[in-house]
């Protein structure tokens, strides 16, 4: 059993069509003229297959293929149609696309399914739109960690709010109506284009992703006294040689931490960043990644940064700060986000039986799937991006790399769709 | 006994006029027609004072009151007249002129002195016309420190070098005939702008040197290997990190050293200064100052500074290297430059007595007394620039501000061009 390459094809070609930039690489950003264009296409696909069709309140698209447990937990599978605003064919319509056809297949076949499988179809996932922090609104809104606030606040490129922006687009937001229970959703599975050049460059078909690293990013400033480079070292209040301490602090706390996090102090701003002048000020970025959750909890890290920087304030006088930089609307940056392992052995046996290669790729940018992790079973099936180039036109996947991905989660849907214990 | 007002004044003045760019500040370059032009007014203003008058090997040109002694080491004051291009009036005329008033002075009222007083008048101290490392150029030609090399091979902003620009100006260079054996300068006196705000904030007529800090300039350099923010930490070689076990070692060093230095990492260049990657390479710069030549021979810093690199290489794997950024044609630059404290001391007197205020100032920059203190007996004098300008066409000293240096150096050479002991 396989999905159709010339349907697939024709999805991505067609939903390429709805396009603000023609011959500038995609442009369709949430609650455009664009986005209205492409999910009235959607929407004709689902009806040809009987889907029950519904938003919420928050213009996230849904089609259900009933089960026979009417009342059971959804299967749930889709990804984003939305882009940056120039770019590619393939970075979330790869995930759309693969998911109607994996629905197509089913109904062909007369699958019969225990779970109901919700296709989902989101159109605000791009953070671009409305600006950082701004992103995978439509998995938020329905898991409930989106807020009204934000929707009066932040502003897209034509100077309207979300809330602008959505009332324009036809859609009175009601995050109540949006919210879904997550114990409605048994498994959350997302195919994405890998948006790196790992799968082209080992030459594999599918990337199975067991976890994306927690990231969690702080600001350490370090608040010196500037002076010429002859003042008497005993007066100084050296930005530097206190930011130099903190960076030898995270070094060795992180490898006294194990194989289960990673630190970085990966950039430092200095000021004024002379050979002439002992150094006033120092900003660093510190990058946290986690890959399980039991090393260390978000709270605890950001406790040890604040007391490794008050003990350095208090043995050299330079005055000390520290700012979260979070993704304020994710939950729990810091935490690593694990997928289904199960759900990765089952892939990695269905790639066996397909014939295609695979390998596991545990770095991973932000996804609506990320987000899922958190409340819900959640897996995620890469597939490759040539050269690693994304959010540009030049963008691209072959068609045929496509359909193998949806022949894995039409299996992997086919499989933990039926009643496991029945 | 007093310098006269409207002399220093229209001396200044006409030196003012032999500019390259009238209304844009001045520009005499060195070996320029305007060079020329200014050493005709001075050779003409030496003539009328029946002074020797000679020029050595490299065009620094002298001219001599004899002594009672004839033999003696003579007490040389002066500066030089060249300018920066669209400098100012006062950088290093302020200088010739003091000293060429102050030889009026001692013709007038028909002064015995025992040492003979040589007037020098430089034409090439800025090391903008020929770029950095080669200004001071007469005192190093005539303390034997400057090369034939140098000659060849540093070009102007018209494409000359050195030995190209001294040739079309009329002069072979000879560096044997322009050597002087130090021992016939028994002390070197140079009045100069401060090129500094202290003694206009400070509300002071004087500035005294004791010494000018040593500066001492050196890039160090860590080669680590950039890697993903979630590279394990065991295997990374974070340049960082060594750099700022580098940043604490430099700065705990100069603390166990004392008071006679200071050293400042100041600046770090650090690639690619993103939280998202470790930093595959750093370069970081060290000045160190020093205030005696007691506490650490600049041989014993270098080797020190490549030790501490030699132990963080071997306990990061990180690759270090160290280059000293030393102003190539000047000596010992790591070393301060020692002024004759005596002298220092006689000149406070005769503030004291002229009723003029002065202030210890130990900061200073480049200039041809700096290079002389390595080998003869040196002092100088500064005083005030408006706002700290330099180099530039609002670089302003007032008239008056330079009479009362020019009285200073005057009562200077009273004192010392006797014998002492006799």
């Amino acid at each position: 059993m396989q999905t159709n390459f010339e349907r697939i094809k024709n999805d991505i070609e067609n939903l390429a069509k709805y396009n603000a930039t023609p011959g500038q690489g995609v442009t369709r950003s949430a609650y455009s003229k664009e986005d209205r264009e492409a999910r009235n296409y959607l929407i004709d696909q689902m009806e040809q297959l009987g889907l029950e069709i519904w938003e919420d309140g928050f213009s996230t698209l849904f089609g259900r293929r009933a089960g026979k447990k009417a009342d059971a937990p959804a299967i749930m599978i889709g990804s984003h149609y939305d882009s940056v605003v120039h770019g590619g064919m393939f970075d979330g319509v790869a995930g759309v696309v693969t998911a109607l056809e994996t629905m197509r297949i089913l109904e062909e076949i007369n699958f019969e399914n225990e779970y109901p499988i919700d296709l989902i179809l989101m159109n605000a996932e791009e953070g671009e739109t409305f600006g950082p922090s701004t992103g995978v609104s439509n998995s938020r809104a329905m898991l409930g960690t989106l807020t009204m606030g934000e929707l009066e606040t932040v502003k897209n490129r034509h100077g309207q709010t979300k809330l602008e922006a959505l009332r324009a687009y036809g859609v009175e937001p009601d995050l109540k109506a949006a919210y879904r229970d997550p114990k409605t959703i048994k498994h959350f599975i997302e195919l994405h284009i890998e948006q790196g050049p790992v799968l082209e460059e080992e030459g594999k078909d599918i990337g199975l992703i067991e976890f994306i690293p927690g990231i969690g990013r702080f600001k350490a400033r370090f608040f010196g006294e500037t002076e010429d480079s002859t003042a008497p070292m005993k007066k100084r209040k050296d930005a530097l040689v206190s930011a130099s301490k903190f960076v030898l602090f995270v070094d060795e706390w992180m490898k006294s931490l194990g194989v289960g996090i990673a630190g970085t102090v990966g950039k430092l701003t200095i000021t004024p960043n002379s050979n002439q002048f002992v150094p006033d000020f120092v900003e660093a970025v510190i990058e946290i990644r986690t890959f399980d959750t039991k090393t260390i909890s978000p709270k605890e890290i950001k406790d040890k940064l604040i007391h490794a920087l008050r003990l350095i304030q208090e043995e050299t006088g330079v005055r000390t700060e520290l700012e979260e930089m979070a993704r304020i609307n994710y939950s729990n940056p810091t935490n690593p986000s694990v997928m289904n392992q199960s759900n990765v052995e089952k892939m990695q046996k269905i790639c066996h039986q397909l014939g295609y290669s695979y390998q596991i790729i545990n770095n991973g940018t932000g996804h609506d799937a990320m987000m899922m992790t958190d409340f819900v079973s959640t897996n995620m099936i890469y597939i490759p991006s040539k050269n690693g180039v994304t959010h540009h036109p030049d963008e691209w996947t072959d068609f045929d790399a496509v359909k193998k991905g949806a022949d894995v989660l039409l299996h992997l849907v086919m499989d933990i769709s039926k009643d496991q214990e029945g």
